[in-house]
């Protein structure tokens, strides 16, 4: 690419001028300015943002590591975080780990800090490489995460898991809350014994959802039974195995705590010649698109995951323009869940 | 962030002693060389890689645009982008438009020249102020991209859409080689006389999908019927709308030319107290993830979405290593879709 050096050798002029020129200062002939111009016209020269940057303390740029794009939730994380960038006059660009394929292929699961810190360590010195003021981390699922060392000299934003270190402020989806709202829109409708396909026992959202339905159970005096809650993968399969079983166990009301699994439950209501929303009502969690698609279209509790980006993306920009802010130890931002009910629940 | 003349500083050692030795030059005692390190250890600091991209003529480094990261072809295609580029030791990030939103917002269609280049203009400054090797472009669905000058200077290779400039190097899907494998198929299945709710109707999508359509039954012996085909706008709603009027006028075999659309014409059947798959057959195009979560799962024709990606970043990384690749004309790469046959039709 061609270089100011080179345009004011074209031009037999200092580079100096060649910067005033182009920097809208204007103490040379018109003559001069002129003939500099047409040059850099003809030469398709552009300012070298990277070393204005350098210049500049404040870069406006923050850089989104993703551990997995193709994780369903990620984009419209990313794409809210993206927008409110633009509109505070940021420039946003993405670092995905993908992440994804490799715990699929090495089988290693989330909590293996060692594989993660291994795969975030180049995206993180990439973000100190283009000088980002601020890196919003979005994680494929909640975990915590301990990956981004307390030096790192960036302000951090976490979103969708959190780290337990003191200077990282994280923004979360109140998954117990879900629970709450949804358990509770259950028991109003007369359903009292829910049976649930969770999501894995140690995951932190199987965790919290559990607790916000135990904590409406308890609030309407219903005892927890556990022999109707089981433990399962995420999964469509796992959803019809265990929807089969709790079928058996006479229950007519199963809330799965993914819309996968809940289309995995309507496999097996299907199968047992059951109708789904009249015989059996089920609920899911998360508001993908394919819950519009099943039918009868699923109830199910919507992620906001606009509304997460967007709140770290505002989080980011305070950390990086106020100083006071940054400095306030971490703390976790939790934005509420939404039912959207359709036709699932009898 | 530290630099090296503070470290200089606080080492009592000219900028260049430290330089030196972070880059394992070791003409200088164990003494200085251990107190220098361990300051770097202490503050943190790490080796400026914009300003070492700067030095280095190659910056392994390639940058995705995408137009919108929301729409659900883009995150496969840059995932596949993105892994190909790290197992041939380039580093890529992605700059999204967002243009999906705009878009909606302002009623602007793709065709619209202007708008298009205005948005693209400060991701291509953006592309250049990181020093990218490359750019790969990613439209959000075909169509005809002038928005970046023949003379950018950094190579271009364009996904899902295709410049009319001579310099820059297209990956297509084959849409008209999808559309003749599905006729085919729903030809030699008995079905003759085939509805076509199609994309609108000046969308490149829209045309060569027609186009392997009509050659198929041309070849079969079947005049092409104008009066049961429809061109609508992608949306569950239409495809609704027109399957229903498909429906009235007799005809039992409906192909959409996406799985909304399909979604809809499901919707008219139901409605219309018929079975999918028993007394309608429906055929979709796309195999987005909501085709397997309808009932009975849809027939579709898959885009090659990875395989698109992987072809983008081999071609751009050509590019940048093989000058006299890089000399040729342009030329596009049609990427074969593949069918995947579920319940959908009879």
């Amino acid at each position: 690419m061609i270089t100011v050096k080179e345009i004011a050798k074209m031009c037999n002029v200092s580079p100096s001028t060649v910067s005033n020129i182009l920097n809208g200062k204007s103490n040379m002939t018109e003559e001069t300015k002129k003939r500099v111009l047409e040059v850099v016209e003809k030469t398709g020269y552009r300012p070298n943002f990277f070393a204005q940057g350098m210049r500049r303390q404040n870069n406006k740029c923050i850089c989104i590591i993703a551990e997995e794009l193709l994780q369903f939730s990620t984009p419209p994380i990313v794409e809210a975080i993206m927008d409110v960038c633009e509109s505070k006059g940021y420039r946003s660009i993405l670092i995905n780990m993908s992440m994804y394929e490799k715990w699929k292929k090495t089988g290693v699961n989330l909590g293996d800090e060692k594989t993660l810190r291994e795969n975030t360590s180049p995206a993180l010195l990439e973000a100190q490489a283009m000088r980002a003021d601020g890196v919003i981390y979005v994680a494929a699922h909640g975990h915590v995460l301990n990956n981004i060392p307390e030096d790192y000299g960036i302000p951090v934003v976490f979103a969708y898991g959190h780290s337990t270190l003191r200077d990282y402020k994280s923004v979360l989806i109140d998954d117990c809350g879900g629970a709450e709202l949804l358990t509770d829109y259950l028991i109003k409708k007369g359903h009292k014994r829910i049976g649930v396909i969770a999501g894995k026992e140690e995951n932190l959202h199987t965790v919290e959802r559990l607790k916000g339905y135990k904590k409406i159970l308890n609030e309407n005096g219903i005892k927890y039974d556990e022999n109707i809650v089981f433990f399962a993968d995420w999964e469509r399969k796992s959803g019809k195995e265990y929807a089969r079983r709790l079928l058996e166990m006479g229950v007519n009301t199963i809330w799965c705590m993914n819309d996968l699994m809940a289309a995995g439950a309507y496999d097996a209501i299907t199968e047992a010649g059951l109708a789904v929303g009249k015989d059996i009502s089920v609920f899911g969690f998360d508001n993908r698109e394919v819950s519009e698609f099943m039918t009868p279209m699923l109830s199910t509790c919507e992620l906001p995951l606009k509304k997460m980006g967007e709140t770290c993306a505002e989080l980011m920009i305070k950390e990086i323009e106020d100083e006071d802010f940054r400095k306030q130890p971490a703390y976790k931002t939790m934005v509420p869940c939404e039912l959207v009910l359709r036709d699932s629940v009898r």
